[in-house]
């Protein structure tokens, strides 16, 4: 997959390469990615996928074969093929650090570059950041909605393919997730691995206890059992049976999964049966269809579960499923742009973030300015990562990013982290800006 | 990735694996995926995957560092480890082909093999066949909502990820769609590509018709000019002059492109502009946030669109980015098993579909049965495409599968393809099939 990546791109952005290589169009473009709206129920966006566009960037080429591809389908002239053989990303790169919060309207990652360069990076760029952010900023909201008790993604099997399957546990975990079950993020990532039994295993024995005995037999340390395969009452009775059999033997029972039914009622049943047992340390883990909502609906009720394995609605960002990102022009040869389609107005010129923090810490405003502008009450939210096509700086760890997250995350006020109707955070333009934006608005009114 | 894809599934398959081996488990087991209910206005499914399900079966084995890795977490014994080594997929699998329409409840593909490797291989087969078929049935959905106009792939920078930015076009291919965006689609699947240029390319020159006029110097045999980056009525005027411009030098303008504002009375006002200048044959594509509902709204107003470039929603199905997809344990060691799990439940043993057609080929209704039942009158759905781990008979070509579809999906009545509120396709359970659900179920609740 790798060696071709750089087909992954629209037709169009080769076609308009293409036309601005025949007319010498070879000025330096600056492209801002951003978000236009809020999807419902969203008052922050969580920023991830940059380490993914930074890799892609630094090995951008097209291979002998993608070349042969592109000669075959009759659009592109020789010399322009040519072009394309030697071409390199060689620009610089502005972005939101992953794991930083960020808002509407707010450019997340500016590419200056030769323009070529710049547009047919567009696809790869939106499709990753995208993605990681949409999940980062879900998996976010469930660790909110938690309060505290541990969160982990069991998504794999819902996830949209086999990148989505790897981007959300990197994501969900940035985000404050504790662990995953997909064994190969375990691998790339070292995020914990989570996971021990499934109905089938419990099916596949005649009797319900003879799958939890052996079970806990090969795995004595750390058997989380599932109890719902049949009936979860008597799946907890017989969790009882095993976990005091365990404790006779010296082992310790570490907990029960429930996956259906009144998830709510069920947790309140199986505790008392679990207690009454003495088994108070027996953990109970929730999962199967869970969202943020029922998290929240848990948190709020002092339901007893222990941990939740959330799957296929945090793994597809099931109520939100993408973001309004656009990547546009917003300066060409030094002249800043901007595009007037009804609904999708951009702001012209390279720009700069600036985050407004009180004196404890907690995030009070954001400023969206012209680059080049200062304000010393507040401080950068981009920083530059690429120059002249090479990474710069240290790249930071997807555990340091977790943690940078974590500690951004608890200076945002509670209304801004609401799970319904969170309040908006205040973002504001600089008058530098605003007025750059008149003037060019004015005069391409004029000249259209 | 492909060397690391036997680690590409939950922790809990391998966990299992392990006490299946230790207690000498290796029975012949049979698991069944099948979606469990409709998303809101499904009435059918689109079966897609199978290709990609196929090559990772008869690829599927645990490379050195896998092994080394699995050691590493210190959940598994030497002599497990030894045995997933050598493990291959030695199995038969019986499933639906893809391209052909299937139902709620019904089997789409089953698997039977040694217990482990049934197990370990589940959540690669419900990822992509959950994906693809999600894709090609909303992509279905589209196509049908267009009544004939075509209809493309635009959701490359959307998708989640590379993966469902390859799987998409495929699977809308399949269901009809006429091209993609996406040029590594194009370059593996053969698929038509399509595309022009974006509003950045227009707001990189200091005046739209010089965009325009660079743009068809390029492209004077397939330009689509782009007209709403500022004003879309001035636009099509641009694209007027361009257009006689072309046809003055004995070119033709093949089409301009509507993204933004409210497209339908867009698209009646431009269609005047281009018609009163004598240009009939230049066509007219809208994109932009477009769906089926979108799609069927201007087809029952006649709103003059030649086609549609259809994005995001189709290439995350928006309305429904999941299906209820579960591969559950239906038979182990010859005896049928089953699921009480609260609206979970599952039906036991091998089966096949049956599908009632009448004399025109409409189809009538589908019968779920045990696999060994014969019916005189319909024909199965489910073949075997693989035994002993040895892919049988002819894979089909993407565009057999797209034919295929097409010939099928003709065949359902409109009311099941209806875009809101269709109406349930008839589904029955043979009688044997019920009676031993029944059996087992009694079964169960003694043993439980």
């Amino acid at each position: 997959m790798t060696r071709d990546l750089a087909l992954l791109t629209d037709l169009y952005e080769l076609t308009m390469a293409q036309s601005y290589f025949q007319h010498r169009r070879v000025e330096s473009a600056t492209f801002s990615l951003f978000i236009r709206s809020y999807p419902p129920d969203r008052g922050y966006f969580v920023s991830a996928g940059l380490d993914d566009v930074l890799t892609y960037l630094g090995d951008f080429g097209f291979e002998p074969s993608a070349l042969e591809f592109l000669r075959g389908t009759g659009l592109f002239t020789e010399s322009f093929l040519d072009f394309l053989a030697g071409l390199r990303f060689s620009g610089e790169v502005w972005a939101v650090p992953e794991g930083r919060l960020f808002f509407k309207d707010e450019p997340i990652l500016e590419v200056t570059a030769p323009i070529i360069e710049a547009q047919v990076v567009e696809t790869f760029i939106i499709n990753q950041i995208n993605l990681q952010s949409l999940i980062a900023t879900k998996a976010a909201r469930c660790v909110y909605a938690a309060r505290g008790r541990a969160v982990v993604d069991f998504s794999l099997r819902r996830t949209h393919g086999i990148d989505a399957g790897m981007k959300v546990p990197r994501s969900s975990y940035l985000a404050g997730f504790a662990g995953t079950s997909n064994v190969l993020a375990g691998k790339r990532y070292g995020i914990p691995m989570v996971g021990t039994m499934a109905h089938s295993f419990v099916s596949s024995f005649d009797r319900e206890i003879d799958a939890f005995r052996a079970f806990v037999a090969s795995f004595p340390e750390s058997s989380t059992l599932l109890i719902d395969t049949y009936d979860t009452i008597e799946g907890a009775q017989n969790a009882v049976k095993v976990g005091r059999e365990m404790a006779a033997r010296g082992q310790r029972l570490r907990g029960v999964r429930i996956d259906s039914g009144d998830l709510a009622s069920l947790a309140l049943e199986v505790r008392r049966i679990l207690d009454l047992a003495g088994l108070h340390d027996v953990k109970i883990v929730a999962s199967g269809g869970l969202d943020e909502c029922d998290l929240e609906s848990f948190s709020q009720r002092g339901i007893p579960y222990d941990s939740y394995g959330v799957g296929t609605r945090m793994g597809v960002s099931a109520d939100a499923p993408w973001f309004d990102v656009a990547y546009k022009l917003v300066e060409y040869d030094d002249r800043p742009v901007l595009k007037l389609s009804t609904g999708k107005v951009s702001w012209p010129g390279k720009k700069q973030v600036f985050r407004v923090t009180d004196d404890r810490g907690r995030l009070v405003k954001d400023l969206i300015a012209l680059r080049g502008e200062r304000f010393s009450e507040a401080k950068p939210l981009l920083e530059k990562v690429m120059e002249n096509g090479r990474i710069i700086g240290r790249r930071p760890s997807l555990r340091e990013s977790r943690e940078r997250f974590a500690e951004e995350f608890k200076c945002l006020d509670e209304a801004h982290k609401a799970i319904r109707s969170p309040s908006l955070y205040p973002v504001e333009l600089s008058p530098e800006l605003d007025s750059l934006r008149d003037s060019v608005g004015r005069q391409l009114q004029h000249a259209s």
